[in-house]
């Protein structure tokens, strides 16, 4: 084409130049009369090392495009390297708007972004292939993969890659338990399909249930929605079908809207167990009050095709409720070929593969693994407490004087986290005031029994990361750091000292920061567990979380996207057609 | 709940009172930078007749959502009917739309409505059912309908209606000509989710073709996309998806953005051969500036999972074309169950279901027949001529003076439509001057065959309506529009004198007017034939294309969302993620 037109200048302004698209995004949503608060730039202004020239650039594979992948691929920054993404999926999905993608509140496509479009494209060199990897050979340094595709594309194409680095990001599956029925007649809330899936189901019930042939008690079963599991997951998405079903689809469907039943069944003692004790009693009252029957201390043992059986504790019975959909949401597990890589690293009894607290899977120091697919392995402090012992005391004499103790008190901190969490459950300040404590007054030096003691405590406050988004985009953070500075950190150690062994770690640990956690209860009401023990409740932390999620999108096209859809939900109500 | 919310009441009023969204959209987009002009109102202001007290109401089943039974559904206004909607989809879809879903330009769900929203709300009571028929039985006044779905809602639930008029609007499907392998190996464009699937199978030969272990003439294969069919769909597509490569894909897939192909296969000489040579010529060059590949001439034979075989006119010869995706986009066929019907019916020899000038199906009174299921079988002039001659002649006298011949004019003229094409081709302003041409001068009085000869030519003027939305909508209205006046017009007959027969038709025929037509050729070009046979090329057409369209969406809703999927474009590109 010879010349471009004003129509086409403009859109490639706009397209070229992200901070004039932000511009009008912001006018625009202003006159819609909502405002987007955004916390951090989403465009990180990466200025790329320059590349070690003469050495051959080292090649990073990572898999996945969850979370923890996407947020590495974000933050890399060295171009000494070469990536590598391998994922099912070309496209990160904001998977926390999962729930609201089920009741057409937010557009599936609004809450995913193609992964093309989130590498730092000022970083390193970057191919993505839309495959499965389904063998790891540590020993080959190698991952061998296929194509997710069955069309007349060819079956399944299958190779190979080479890695210097492996970041395994794969994420977790579902966990049903083995509990027999669930893979062949529940609905899963893990992936966009999943969503999708779910939503047209919803509305196919309703469809079913208006159908004339169908009898009253028929349609009674159809219009019963089970949600199987009382995390934030499982509870938001109750809320948002009853909201649905109330605000929208009661109009479209007079006929039968008397008929819906919601059901939320939980194991354990009370829903939202996670959170602080004033949340569960809140979200049980309005669950109550919305007509959202909470069954808790309820085991689901069985999943026929027409019926769900649980073990209820109370009574010990075995109760078999008629449904018509069930969503399943307890719990993740272990992907098939994650498993597979455990034995090979020799980790065999364990549920979880298990990383250092660098991230490094142990037994690997070229493999990392990020996100729920993982879980820090904490090195306990009585496992080590003899070295530490003997790296404090310089004077080698088996006696340690405090002076002695506080040159390590800083290595000793950042090296075990629960220590940290110890002193402050202790409301101490310092290891100095622990040590002080033990000691007793009047003495001078400490022993090794008297280190013991002090310690003894310390490694009862281990405790297994969440399994959410935050952790895995803070790891996935945190490990494109590591990469950004590996040759300097190389050099200049600057982790804590090395209690077995000589010298420094290379980088400091992994430490998470909890920033709080929502539980959207419908009705624009949503309750927070906030950093400091802080709770929130009610219409105001709905808008709170409206502003974070809005905030905490992966680029201003999603934001916008997501922006616009709950406005026109204000505004529409939800879609509901089979669509 | 005990009181609404400032938030509940706002959403309340804005969904009770669809104004008050209307001022806040045309506000919204004009912010934008976009006004949408609506040239007529969505909402019919409608009042319902009184209903006919005593006796019962008349039942009217209508199958199908499409454009000719939504069209029906928003004009019925009597409430002397109680409607029953049949069909598999419960929404409405504005297909001309379709080739835009393919390419992420507009988003599925925005040109989509669930048909319990359109139904008039102050029309006759409306029932709707998601279902399918398989069998009308005329004889008993009944259809026989299956439920689509197959979940563990229980097999396909199966029921029967009874109804005193039935509406056909069921559209058609594609039409395979019998060519092998076209069923299994070709994507069609006639429901939404066609559209989506050739979307996610647009990006996964993307994906596909970006494998490091696909040789290169593979990739080559991959990206060769076929369209079959130089219709406006054809076209459409072709250039959509020629946009969505070159502006979109070209910069996520940069390794393979120049192995992309597109060809368009055409049996006839011209592509868009239904529009102004004009419009021909400019796509074609168009097409070709492109690198879209035209083939003329050339007809598809066969497609195996690879490739496509097709016979050139001009050699004779079949060529054999290695491709990743093909669309099938040529013609339209009956569905199976209007076929059996048409046995039922004696409508053996025809391909279409026949219906007569008030869109009755022949050989029925209470059957009609509407949209792309159904051909009007117009009537010939020769057929009548003798009882037209006849009636005309008022005094027996087997001669026809002008004055006689003038009273019955305006009902041939009515009756036949073909008269008034033929006048116009001719350049005659009435039939009397038809008449006195044929007379000759001199003679007062015309006999028999000089009537005859007037009217000879006039037949070959027949045509059939082409199978467009536009006709379907007129024909719903038309239909909507008879069953309003149905009592009234019983009692006061304003159609045309029966010529075989005593008395005038209830209603007037069916007289289709066009508005005329678009074809979008891609990089904000369109073409449009309008009335008068204006052709208008180029930029300003695509905007006329943009503003038609958006006023033509059947609700503010889809309105919204159709020009804001076209900011959204113009702004951020198209969506590439393969959800």
């Amino acid at each position: 084409m010879s010349k471009f037109t004003f129509y086409e200048r403009i859109s490639r302004a706009f397209r070229d130049n992200p901070q004039l698209s932000r511009v009008l995004i912001v006018s625009t949503i202003s006159g819609g009369g909502l405002v987007a608060f955004s916390s951090a730039s989403p465009f990180p202004v990466a200025h790329a090392d320059s590349p070690a020239h003469g050495s051959p650039k080292k090649k990073v594979v990572v898999l996945g495009t969850g979370w923890a992948a996407t947020s590495f691929l974000k933050n890399l920054k060295s171009s000494s390297y070469e990536v590598e993404v391998v994922s099912p999926r070309n496209y990160f999905a904001f998977t926390p708007l999962l729930p609201s993608v089920t009741n057409g509140t937010v557009d599936a496509r609004s809450i995913v972004e193609p992964i093309r479009n989130i590498v730092n494209k000022r970083g390193p060199r970057c191919e993505f292939r839309e495959a499965e990897c389904y063998k790891i050979d540590a020993a080959k340094k190698k991952v061998y993969c296929k194509s997710t595709q069955v069309s007349n594309l060819g079956g399944k194409e299958e190779f190979s890659i080479d890695y210097d680095y492996l970041i395994i990001a794969v994420g977790a599956r579902s966990n049903t338990f083995n509990t027999p029925g669930v893979e062949e007649n529940c609905h899963f809330l893990k992936e966009v399909e999943d969503a999708q899936r779910i939503r047209r189901n919803v509305i196919d019930c309703f469809e079913r249930a208006s159908l004339p042939s169908v009898s009253d008690d028929e349609k009674r079963r159809i219009l019963h929605f089970v949600v199987v599991g009382g995390g934030p997951t499982g509870v938001e998405f109750a809320a948002e079908l009853h909201d649905f079903a109330i605000e929208d689809l009661a109009e479209l469907y007079p006929s039968v809207k008397d008929l819906v039943k919601i059901t939320l069944l939980e194991a354990g003692d009370h829903i939202l167990n996670m959170f602080d004790k004033r949340i569960t009693a809140f979200a049980e009252e309005k669950f109550q009050r919305d007509n959202i029957h909470v069954k808790t201390g309820s085991m689901v043992v069985k999943v026929s095709e027409k019926d769900i059986s649980t073990k209820e504790r109370s009574t010990g019975q075995t109760v078999s409720l008629p449904y018509g959909m069930v969503v399943w949401s307890t719990g993740i597990g272990t992907r098939p070929f994650v498993m597979e890589f455990m034995k090979q690293m020799g980790q065999t009894n364990r549920r979880v593969l298990a990383t250092d607290e660098w991230l490094r899977v142990e037994g690997s120091d070229s493999i990392y693994a990020v996100g729920d697919c993982a879980t820090i392995n904490q090195r306990k402090v009585m496992e080590d407490i003899a070295v530490i012992f003997d790296k404090a005391d310089k004077s080698k004499s088996g006696k340690l004087n405090i002076t002695d103790a506080k040159e390590v008190v800083t290595d000793i901190c950042e090296r075990y986290p629960q220590v940290e969490l110890y002193l402050k459950k202790k409301k101490m300040k310092n290891i100095v005031d622990l040590l002080k404590n033990a000691q007793g007054d009047g003495r001078k030096h400490l022993d090794i029994e008297v280190f013991k003691s002090a310690l003894g405590e310390v490694d009862s406050q281990m405790k297994n990361l969440p399994a959410t988004a935050q952790v895995a985009a803070q790891q996935g953070q945190y490990l494109a750091d590591c990469f950004n500075r590996m040759e300097e950190c190389e050099k200049n150690p600057e982790g804590p000292l090395r209690f077995r062994g000589s010298g420094r770690h290379r980088f400091h640990p992994f430490r998470y920061k909890h920033f709080g956690q929502f539980a959207p209860l419908g009705g624009e009401q949503a309750a927070a567990q906030l950093p400091g023990d802080w709770v929130s409740i009610g219409r105001s932390t709905q808008w709170l979380w409206y502003s974070v999620y809005a905030s905490k999108q992966v680029s201003w096209r999603t934001r916008f996207l997501v922006v616009t859809d709950w406005g026109k939900r204000f505004i529409f109500g939800r879609d509901s057609s089979g669509i």
